[in-house]
């Protein structure tokens, strides 16, 4: 089983560390991060570089492929060489995955034409204008399109993808390999529970995740 | 305030993203992800590189250290390279953390002596042979070393961290930044609550995360 992890500067690290730390853990699972021109890229704090393994051209079919998000999707929306990569992925793909801003690029590449989708609470609207109907909701599946929210939301969809490919019992072996019962010291991840003022903060900025 | 972070091979790359994650975006955090020798760390499975930029030598006194774990972990107990850095840093960082058994790290460095504990659960009882007291708690606060449970643990590490560092409101607008209002889709993350069987299974393998 394929799983191809797009990575490019300027991402959110924990958009693709958190699917591929539950997914890489599936029985049979090989995962390979991916890019455009392989090598180091630069997350969107500038403190991390993650290594791209491949290139894109050479993963054209994976089972599944998984697009993260971060600041730096902006520049793919339009990047032809990301966008017909994912497209000719999606055609032959087990499942085709995204995380926070993620599916904005999955949008671009025409792949979320009435479909259902979530993406990063502050960029939920934007999903609109690629034809896709956004869902308020953690995890959002598709037929085969699974879309996450924000960040860290990636790793309850991978954890759902667990259970759907390989059923329940793996799923829960990989939730309790990586101690995953979650305490929150606060009640804010959402805009629901936020302070007011933290929403404000994240919305007068860029949208991030 | 400068936050090194240690790269090793066979790490487990959640242990690292989750908190740093959340800690790179404190006001005026400068994270560098640190290793004995720089360069591309290969994580537990194999599958991703983690670009280390600098030396443990160039960081010698970081405000915040934190050691990560993943079955690496083992090698790090007796190489005095890392174990006379985190003593070093130790010295006269204002924090000292860990994440899953990261902590054993800090307990073979000698800086958890009569100190309360957590790490991966299933290798818990190991941190009392290194002069620890094991609580079975996700995050565990003793004065100023902060260590979390295993693997996914170390994002409510940090946000309790940063809570301390830079008050609730900045810890709940970061949480809200990587959208971390958890709905893990199995109630399986703890020994407490997980099949039996998944217990046993990891049990039966080697202590990971």
């Amino acid at each position: 089983m394929d799983i191809a992890i797009l990575l490019f500067d300027r991402l959110t690290a924990l958009d693709a560390i958190g699917p591929y730390e539950v997914l890489s853990r599936l029985p049979g699972a090989k995962v390979t991060f991916v890019a455009t021109e392989p090598g180091v890229k630069r997350t969107d704090t500038g403190a991390l570089g993650l290594m791209a393994d491949a290139a894109t051209a050479d993963l054209p079919h994976p089972d599944i492929l998984l697009i993260p998000g971060g600041p730096g999707q902006m520049a793919l929306m339009d990047d032809e060489a990301v966008l017909s990569w994912v497209r000719g992925a999606h055609e032959t793909s087990t499942w085709t995955t995204s995380v926070c801003t993620g599916s904005l690029v999955l949008g671009a590449a025409g792949v979320l034409e009435g479909k259902k989708a979530t993406t990063y609470w502050a960029a939920l609207e934007h999903l609109r204008g690629l034809g896709a109907e956004p869902v308020e909701q953690r995890v959002v599946v598709d037929g085969k399109i699974v879309t996450a929210a924000g960040v860290s939301a990636g790793i309850d969809m991978a954890l759902t993808l667990a259970a759907s490919i390989a059923g329940d019992f793996v799923a829960q072996t990989i939730q309790l390999g990586i101690e995953y019962a979650p305490e929150p010291p606060f009640d804010a991840g959402s805009p629901k529970t936020a302070p007011k003022e933290s929403v404000d903060f994240i919305r007068a900025g860029s949208p991030r995740g």
